[in-house]
């Protein structure tokens, strides 16, 4: 559990990161407005899942390392920007290991409140995908989970994997690793291959 | 109790398709994104209300039923989307029928938790509109309550019409139809006679 | 405390004034529409806080002079708009002693929940700025905390003050006022020198 809780913290940074990055590239805030986007992101899926279970307190509020890694993540985003950019790549690599992270914690803490695997699952990828859905509504653009990427669908796969092998009996740390890695190799094939989930509706009148 | 609650069933099923097809108008989404935006649509109020309440869980999280009426409201949606185009009328009853229950319910909710009969009000107003407050958040509209429709000022009529009778001592069960009819009635005589609220502040300088 | 609370409920009664005016810059609402905006604005930051904390039942849901005292505000702001804009002076400035307050007695509330000091001082932040994102985020717009104005920064640096000082054994109603007053100071300087904090990240490539 010990290196879990130190991803989870560097997981959180990088949130942090993306989102004081995403927020320069739409919104060009100033110094305290890319940290305050950059928090939001970072906190933002984890906290609406708590608030919607009702689960209290909420992790950053029990725990400040998580504000400490926020606030490193945003100083990051600014210091290293010119670097960052280049090595876009890694960055995609560690922020997709983030959000696989993010959505089994996320999924085994709403599992461990007795709700409905269901539930559970929708939980997990909220966890993931929440805080980004804010930071995009906070820099007024349409979420880009909404259209382009698999991303969101990703976290709910790995999810519903991971509940599956919970209830066959797998091992908890193994299942964990399977499940994430599940979220991650879909999430790198649909970037590499640039696969879409086909439109809602074609046919418009 | 039985008919109120398939009808709060039908209801919410009924916001998920009014949320999945209004997402379709706006953001294009593709298929994740509109069940996505449906979902949010029809649990938005409720939870909202809940949440200011500190009412847990709920509902969505303690019933599954709710979580199966959504899916099959976006599945409907995606499916008979020509067909519902068609059927806009009978399908604008319906979500009249369906805010007019919502706000009921909400009003009910409230004033069981034992707050102000004013706060129960806005309360149920909230558990009818905001989860289309949300929805036209998310796709980057200003909401459409803020400026068109006599549509939250109906809910609020019909939730004050509903703490009166309870106060004067009316039966619940007739006093849920008067009120909800009142808010129906009130909605479809505005959008025939296209009646509207005054503008805030008529003279702009 | 009998100031204080008096205090609190005019802060609140100009939130809504100014939420509903933004509102009516912004989106043209209707008079629902303005009122709605402005009840959110003035109560946003304040439940905001509360949900994250944990922290039940929320102000205004508990002490309806709040909601009386925002219901006021929205009126006024209809009726005497031309006034308003003239003393747009006046107006500046009881704003800014409205989030000072807020900021303040956000992060005392805080406190008295146990939270780490660092998180006090956002809470006390969020409640002085968060209605206002809210009320911005509504309206379409990009929060202009982000971008131009001294504002939450000022609201931090007066909420890290009063932590400081209150660490330091200074007597509460003294360590109020001096700490609201740094924030009022804080403010009105960075308008009048048309100070601004630097651009997040200044080469765009």
């Amino acid at each position: 559990m010990q290196t879990q809780y130190i991803l989870e913290l560097i997981g959180t940074g990088f949130f942090a990161i993306s989102g004081a990055l995403a927020a320069n590239d739409k919104a060009q805030p100033d110094w305290f407005g890319a940290g305050f986007i950059g928090f939001i992101t970072a906190i933002g899926g984890g906290s609406l899942r708590d608030i919607l279970l009702g689960s209290y307190p909420l992790v950053w509020i029990h725990d400040i390392n998580f504000v400490f890694a926020i606030i490193l993540g945003v100083i990051m985003a600014s210091v290293f920007f010119k670097t960052l950019i280049k090595l876009r790549k890694a960055f995609f690599f560690f922020d997709t290991i983030g959000i696989a992270m993010f959505t089994i914690v996320g999924t085994e803490k709403a599992m461990s409140m007795g709700v409905n695997p269901i539930i559970a699952a929708i939980m997990g990828m909220f966890s993931a995908v929440m805080g980004g859905v804010i930071r995009d509504v906070l820099t007024n653009e349409i979420p880009v989970i909404f259209k382009k990427e698999i991303y969101a669908t990703a976290c709910l796969f790995g999810a519903i994997l991971y509940l599956c092998l919970e209830y066959l009996g797998c091992e908890r740390n193994l299942n964990f690793l399977v499940s994430a890695l599940l979220i991650i190799i879909i999430r790198i094939v649909a970037v590499k291959k640039n696969l879409s989930i086909p439109k809602f509706i074609k046919e418009r009148n």
